[in-house]
């Protein structure tokens, strides 16, 4: 049995894969703050997850952790997962000794890049060769890219970060000091901030605004669009993937989301036969509400991880 | 003793290299026109090269053949090298069967990715599984990624299509019908077209223009340190390569044309400390003028094709 987490802000997602990669068991709690808080939230659904009747009776073989924040590649040392509380962790040496198995840390987006692959294969019946990008829409932008069934870190581990892409010199000004990125038209911590208006779901906000009429949400929502499908052009003009794989917590607003984002497709295509010729729409999916992606592609990481350690080593 | 060609619209080059991938002998000639023509502009070379003394007494292994026109992945069939009068040309046919080696076929462009990796490693002693792309300014504009040592073809071998990632939606027209595409700012073809007067090297007469202080040269050129820098920003961002090589006819300009692109690169790093921290002025080389990198990229294909052939099959 494999272990996998998806470590987030507010809660942690945890799953039990099978030799077969199936998801056996699920559960899911809030994160405790800082280092501590992540490992003795970590730990605790170990424990939780050995009680479930049908894990009990197997041993855990391997542990994959997703975490926001950097990883730097070949260790299981995380830093800079802010809104964690965490500056830096070692996953190895806290979980992984406590638990007697090496660890394998990944990037919460990378890991879901993972996860994406593994589940559009499965509900696609494609091949495991496939390659497939995981474009996550949150507080902040960026992707993941999984090529033939294997993850792209990069020479530093910090590939796909289309986010910060100028796709508009004279586009709105992003946090990062360049104007027009990806991220600043379509982040949520940026919408939020151009918005400047009280509530929970700024973005959702913006929608039900736009909906109403109101010109500014209008602008932000035709905003949304156009970054979304900036970066659906430059992953797959740039990585040749099979599908983008959109998730995050801004496609909880569903096909009110992605319709914009496919007229901006469609009428970019309609201008370009090179790009009709690519059929954008076509290749764009997005992540089911509440998919476990990110610690499913954890748990696949930890596996082929505690695989190379007892091959190589 | 494997052979490696680069069949360019011009001219065709020619490597042969040994077993630890050192050039031992290279030639080049005029390429003839059509499939017939290129065909025989290879067969030509083989047998000049299977003259020269130190190559005569082994035997050719494999053979690799870069050409511009897509190749559908995992065959030798080359469509659409519209330079060279070839609609549909099957390598593995016309030049494997007449040699009695398979062919392995790839894009140049794809090639000198593989052939600019070897070359970076070799003249900078970096490892074998660096990542690298390889920016290609000539007529049009495109990329080619090399990642851990391995060719990204992507899902339908048309990874690193850059040039027509929009970067400014109020950008010059491109003849994809998209606007402001990196290739509208920096291809050959596009800024020979806007520049709109004769010559036979019309970069370099725009170069030549600027330096004299022609307005409408100074916004070309300005154009095309902005495409260029775009262009790294691009790769670097969604691919993390440890450096982006440059090469393709633009590059004849050297200093002249680099200079802009690294002072773009440094003003963009000025507004934002995110881009400052990839450090892009570093990352980015000039092919040698002249280099085989194309052609030695081919024989690597070639050789490696051959193995799998021998090891699988």
């Amino acid at each position: 049995m494999r272990l996998g987490f998806d470590v987030g802000g507010t809660k942690t997602d945890a799953v039990v894969t099978d030799g077969a990669g199936r998801i056996v068991a699920r559960t899911r709690r809030p994160t405790a703050w800082g280092p501590q808080g992540v490992v003795d939230t970590v730990l605790g659904l170990v424990d939780e997850l050995a009680e479930v009747p049908g894990v009990a009776a197997s041993p855990f073989t391997s542990i994959g952790i997703g975490m926001p924040g950097q990883v730097a590649p070949g260790t299981s040392i995380v830093t800079h997962a802010v809104n964690l509380g965490v500056d830096e962790l070692d996953l190895g040496a806290a979980v992984g000794a406590r638990l007697g198995m090496p660890v394998a840390a990944e990037n919460d987006v990378k890991a879901a890049a993972l996860g994406a692959h593994a589940l559009s294969r499965q509900s696609r019946g494609g091949d495991a060769r496939s390659t497939v990008a995981y474009l996550n829409l949150g507080t902040g932008v960026a992707a993941g890219l999984v090529c033939r069934g294997r993850l792209w870190r990069g020479a530093h581990g910090t590939a796909g970060e289309v986010g910060h892409i100028s796709v508009a010199p004279d586009g709105p000004l992003c946090k990062c000091g360049q104007r027009g990125c990806i991220e600043a038209f379509c982040g949520g911590a940026a919408i939020a901030e151009r918005w400047g208006r009280p509530g929970a779901l700024p973005v959702r906000d913006v929608f039900d605004a736009a909906d109403a009429g109101d010109p500014d949400a209008v602008a932000l929502r035709g905003g949304l669009a156009y970054g979304v499908a900036a970066a659906v052009r430059v992953i797959v003009l740039s990585g040749d993937v099979d599908a983008v794989v959109i998730g995050g917590g801004i496609t909880a607003l569903g096909g009110r989301m992605i319709g914009p984002v496919v007229a901006e497709l469609e009428a970019s295509a309609a201008a370009s036969p090179f790009l009709r010729s690519l059929r954008l729409p076509e290749r764009v999916e997005l992540l089911p509400p509440g998919s476990p992606a990110a610690a499913l592609g954890a748990s696949i990481l930890g596996a082929s991880n505690a695989e190379e350690i007892i091959t190589h080593g």
